[in-house]
């Protein structure tokens, strides 16, 4: 029951700034942080408010995590693995190929140590950071011509983010940077052979198919991409705790809520691009084997080097032999039943 | 920038108690509860307290909601189908056969229009409800015997839920109703043929295996099924903006992470009981056709006589079947590949 009177226990007026990695026209996962910030300011009648901005509002994309490390803002909403350069570690905390999907990760995350073992990680960049989002598996890229064999991907120009391109360029892929605007323009000129992007959703709007209609998958590089919400770890050691707590909560639902959306707008977005020309293609068990092997032997070799990585990747390694074996039995015999149906016709 | 001075925004003192349809043995979904309650405390400064009670505290399990419903107690941890006795429609709020699995059942409530179409519902009942859990999809039961073929399940003394427990019937299943407790006997003496009770993690703990081996997968009738929190419309539109956003928070953290508890823990569980003598069986495709046919032909019954229920089945099965469609494609790929890898000795 509603007991006044009220006790006067204050929410303090604290104002952030959170610099996203995405623009805006990402609506879905640059929305995540908008979403994050309404939760919190809700939860606190306004007083925790925790203002937005776009890419290159008020750093570039990429220096989103730089930002926040430094104490130049507050938060950010980034992916870990845009900074694996400084460390391949950052990866881990988000995506790196033949890991695992969307819940598994979340699993990991919240209740196989993750959460912990990347925080103690991250402390050391003055970072701490939450999951705050997921894309689910992504698309495996835009093609101009079909590939089948490894020995199609020799020279080939593609399009891909950082960590999951040093592994492909193993095989003989020349991984290519541009940003997102540039992409359509560079695959009708055939400046690059192929780009990776996000998932249905987001790549309809850009109107692929029309340059490089074969649209393969998975994007096996990011079975479940953990989209992070990190924040600068000496301000958030000065939150009050119910303000720590409350990121937390509101943070879980973001990171939640991402991958329900993108849940219910990639099935109409995946029909409109097959409507308009998309050739949908699977990687060839070839392909697939042979960049399995490469990513493997380059985790080996982190391994070797860096603590971190090992003890981090040993971590996810461990739970992901099981995880799919568990995944192979009821999960996957009713989703594969359903399939069926719905190929059958049978689901209206 | 932590900005003093503090603004005398108060958060007022408030106790609910929250009644929970599951003994404190399942923990993972009993805990669910319990996790809810510890966010709004710790994001209130214990101002907000939700004192939650198990089963049969206050009233028995399956009478849960109908004590939040008549204000005796505020909230309640439950899940819908139970109720389906009242109206079919509860159910759809939780699971039917053959509709959603979880993913798709969370992309449907936050985005695709589930979750103010089954308020609108329930606000006849005086309830406002939010999903408030997720097991994953369960397993299809303990079997004392193999069952193969439709002429199998004639006569068949089977545990089952009550909605799903009325489509088997149609197939001469005699569903029985018998408390968590009470299965192993009835399984050990042979009074009852078989019994479904969760998943690997909670099944692992009764020990069916030593009387009902065979183990058999899906658990088709809850592909996904949503635990709900369900509040006395009164009692929750008389709190506070900030306690009503914080409470849907709260919520949304909470249903996510029952899933991710039941995905870190099946895993090991599945492993134990197999090694304990469990001979993991997957339904046949005869009986999952026979029993789809049997559930579409109730659906479309309950549609002619109920327009609640065909309201909200209309709407989950537009997006179930495109669902099915997307999931296919790149997730569906993703993981048979991860699976493969596993079964080949290949993931550690």
């Amino acid at each position: 029951a509603l007991a006044s009177p009220a006790i006067a226990q204050s929410n303090p007026k604290v104002t952030w700034r959170l610099t996203s990695s995405f623009p805006k026209g990402l609506d879905t996962i640059y929305g995540g942080a908008e979403v994050f910030a309404k939760h919190i300011s809700e939860a606190t009648d306004g007083n925790f408010e925790i203002q937005v901005f776009a890419a290159n509002e008020i750093v570039p994309g990429l220096q989103a995590a730089d930002a926040v490390s430094a104490g130049t803002v507050e938060a950010c909403h980034t992916v870990a693995y845009y900074y694996w350069g400084k460390d391949p570690t950052w990866a881990l905390a988000s995506a790196v190929p033949f890991a695992l999907n969307a819940r598994g990760m979340n699993a990991w995350h919240y209740h196989g140590g993750g959460i912990d073992l990347i925080n103690e990680f991250f402390a050391g960049q003055n970072l701490v950071v939450y999951p705050g989002g997921n894309t689910g598996v992504q698309m495996g890229g835009w093609f101009r011509k079909e590939i089948k064999t490894v020995a199609d991907l020799q020279g080939l120009k593609f399009r891909i983010g950082g960590f999951a391109g040093a592994i492909v360029a193993k095989l003989g892929v020349i991984p290519q940077q541009i940003a997102g605007g540039e992409i359509y323009q560079a695959l009708e000129k055939g400046t690059i052979d192929a780009a990776e992007w996000v998932g249905p959703y987001d790549d309809e709007k850009l109107g692929f198919q029309k340059v490089a209609p074969y649209y393969y998958y998975p994007g096996f590089w990011e079975g479940g991409p953990t989209v992070h919400l990190m924040f600068n770890k000496a301000k958030f050691d000065e939150l009050p705790k119910n303000y720590q707590a409350l990121v937390r909560t509101a943070a879980q639902a973001t990171d939640a809520n991402m991958l329900q959306k993108y849940d219910h707008l990639n099935p109409t977005a995946i029909k409109k691009l097959v409507a308009n020309g998309a050739k949908l293609q699977p990687y060839s068990p070839e392909i697939l084997a042979a960049c399995f092997e490469a990513a493997e032997s380059t985790y080996a070799e982190m391994e070797e080097k860096n603590e971190n990585f090992k003890k981090i990747w040993g971590s996810i390694k461990a739970f992901r032999k099981d995880y799919f074996l568990w995944l192979q039995v009821a999960e996957y015999a009713n989703d594969t039943f359903m399939m069926q149906l719905q190929r059958g016709g049978k689901l209206g």
